[in-house]
């Protein structure tokens, strides 16, 4: 009796039943086209929030999203096309780290990558600390780097997946982010978009994850696995831990300095671990090595001998910036007011709260509360210590970067707080690389 | 560290915590001031659906729509102030009969009613099938029309609640109607600000109700009595069954004749019977009657003797109509096509269908598919049979009223299908008045 209007839709989902992908396609793409106003599809993903999505319907919207704007062609660069997508963690650079490492042992890695928003970071941020650096490339210019560099590293552009950019900017407002389908379908069709054959994820769990429960990560992990595998792009998943922030510097210019020295051979140690999995699982996935192991064992060796600090330098020149700063990360700007925190009585380093770092960092100018903030590239926090380390009093915890005097008072608190001291050695912590999820069956 | 931004709040309500006063005060006077867009309320009322309300948060609620705009001061009119609300069934014309019947037995009726919508049609279209009637008074002439006659109808206007008007568009359009406790702050928002002394609510169950089983009527009959009681309205609610249409006529002009025959004491059973009941209780919780029982039998008495006709007839030309039409009902403008549907074969009537019935109605042109859509107050259909009536081949089983030919081909179809016929006599059906729900304790 009644017509399949928007709002009959809504209903459908809202009441548990399955949309058909004709239904779908009618009610997203009609969004797209401004036909179905925001407040119908804010009811929609609200709905979604609660009653999930069947496979089917993440299947189709999936698709939706991927063939709401092109999907690059990348065949005609004979290296097999790679990546990795990180569901945010703080003080995670890998991605600067692993880009170039992994087209310096042969493999294409077309990455497209986000912002900063509210406690984590964003790849782009990070590498616009670099002067001149340009993340908003042309598809043909993207490309061009592709075929030069090997790698290539930009922001989401219009022409990719612009259903998941309207999308995003409504789950945002809506508070529907954290949504496992959608969070899937959001990361996937951007990724599935870059024309891959192979795909590593990088699935934060614990306190400064976006998804702090195993459970959710793991179960996260596997939909998105699945999704991959199901358009014939070899995807697998590790669980690693974000108990802690990872590496040592936490900020965005810090965190590309760290990148670099890391690039160097010179990196902390639990950042050079993951580096060198996430480029195995990528080697392997891209048929560039025989096995992980092989994988992981050949990334390791090229890490440790700066093996991908020159493929860095030719990406950075490519893209508009300055490349002298590969070789000398102290030419990143930096903050005009550094102070180091001491430690007030001896103990031992139970903790170190990545979220309140994150938070700390956004306190400080270099995070956004909301999307198009602006951020101060230069601020943040470089750890002196880990947990498990025994100080005495006087012995250094951190330092403080900040703009000013005000900020760095701020940031000692923050420090402060973060890093908790106590009188007994805390009990060992989560394993950095925990399960590697695959395709089933 | 993140701000009380919207977002914010629609996160809260998600996950289940409680929102705070000032936290509901600022997300919805903020949407009726255009400072909260429509998705960001769209995302609110979702979550709602799913999370519900608190008792707190309800009642913080209904204070903001029932004060978002103006409340009625009816003290210097000394009868008692009482009215009625229906949650909406089919064939329900209750309302055009009680209000002059309790305001010809000393109450004044203060009416705001809706229009109808979907398969149940509403007070407003069945009062403008009487020519020149104005439904939509300013609030003086409202004043006046109470003050000369004891009664008067009206649609919402701008004054009254207008949250609740901005909130029900949106509800409409994202499939959020279905919620008790908006159902609850919605209903009551707008009689509480009639100014009323005692209110009593007629919410039905069953097949042709809005909420089809027994447990939600109760629970939004109980919920409804709980709010008009706590801000000192006497309030009850009858729980009638709405497996049937009430009385024989479906459509809006059709029911006003109804409504009419019944005032002058010639109405059908269950019609006089509900009719009676609802203005016993309005006059039981407006302090005309001693006990339930005596208001209930003075309105039946009353009813019987057609002593509300006169009374109507003051309304109707008060407000615009042509009173000529309360003694002769006949000059309702009538359907130009007219058709007797009969049984094919012998049988007994099992049962007729209040939600095909009142479809029927908005396919033959008489009823909203959406609001704003036009209505045709004459199309509709007047059952000449009852549940349980035993038919030989032939029997009239009842009329359908239709614009034109086609029209009368597709009711002649609906009816046929609405009534449904079988080979034995069907058990007996509930009740029409059921539970009755008064404040606890």
């Amino acid at each position: 009796m009644r017509e399949a209007i928007p709002s009959r839709l809504i209903e459908k989902k809202r009441v548990g039943e399955e949309l058909e992908p004709e239904e779908l396609r009618s009610f997203f793409l009609g969004f797209l086209q401004g036909d179905v106003p925001d407040y119908q599809m804010a009811a929609l993903l609200m709905a979604v929030h609660f009653q999930g999505l069947t496979p089917g319907e993440l299947e189709c919207l999936l698709d939706l999203m991927i063939h709401s704007g092109e999907v690059l062609n990348l065949e005609d660069i004979p290296a097999p096309k790679v990546d990795k997508h990180s569901t945010g963690g703080v003080g995670d650079k890998t991605s600067l780290v692993l880009a170039p490492l992994a087209a310096e042992l042969g493999a294409c890695v077309p990455m497209i990558s986000g912002r900063g928003l509210g406690h984590t970071a964003g790849t782009l941020d990070k590498l616009e600390a670099i002067p001149g650096f340009r993340t908003q490339l042309s598809l043909p210019e993207f490309r061009w780097v592709l075929e030069e560099v090997g790698a290539a590293m930009i922001g989401q552009t219009e022409e990719i997946a612009p259903l998941d950019r309207r999308l995003y900017a409504l789950r945002d407002a809506t508070s529907t982010v954290p949504s496992l389908p959608l969070i899937s379908a959001s990361i996937m069709s951007k990724k599935l978009a870059e024309g891959l054959q192979g795909l590593v994820l990088d699935v934060k769990t614990g306190e400064g994850a976006f998804l702090p429960d195993l459970e959710s990560s793991l179960a996260l992990a596997r939909t998105m696995v699945e999704l991959g595998e199901g358009r014939g792009v070899r995807t697998s998943a590790l669980i690693t831990s974000m108990d802690v922030p990872l590496g040592r510097a936490v900020g965005n210019g810090l965190e590309t300095r760290e990148a670099l020295d890391c690039l160097a051979g010179n990196g902390p140690e639990d950042l050079a671990d993951l580096s060198a999995s996430l480029t195995g699982e990528m080697l392997f996935l891209g048929g560039l090595a025989a096995n992980l192991e092989a994988g992981v064992a050949r990334a390791r060796e090229a890490l440790d001998r700066g093996a991908g600090l020159e493929r860095m330098r030719k990406l950075v020149e490519h893209q508009g910036g300055d490349p002298s700063v590969v070789e000398d990360p102290s030419r990143i700007p930096a903050a005009p007011e550094v102070q180091v925190l001491e430690a007030s009585a001896p103990g031992f380093v139970t903790g170190i709260s990545p979220v309140s770092l994150g938070y700390g960092v956004v306190e400080l100018g270099g995070g956004r509360r909301r999307i198009g903030d602006p951020v101060d590239l230069r601020v943040g926090f470089v750890l002196r210590v880990r947990p498990g380390d025994r100080l005495e009093e006087g012995d250094p915890i951190g330092e403080v970067h900040a703009a000013d005097a005000s900020g760095l008072r701020l940031g000692m608190e923050r420090l402060g707080t973060a890093v908790r001291l106590g009188e007994e050695a805390p009990p060992p912590g989560a394993p950095l690389i925990g399960e590697r999820v695959v395709a089933s069956g």
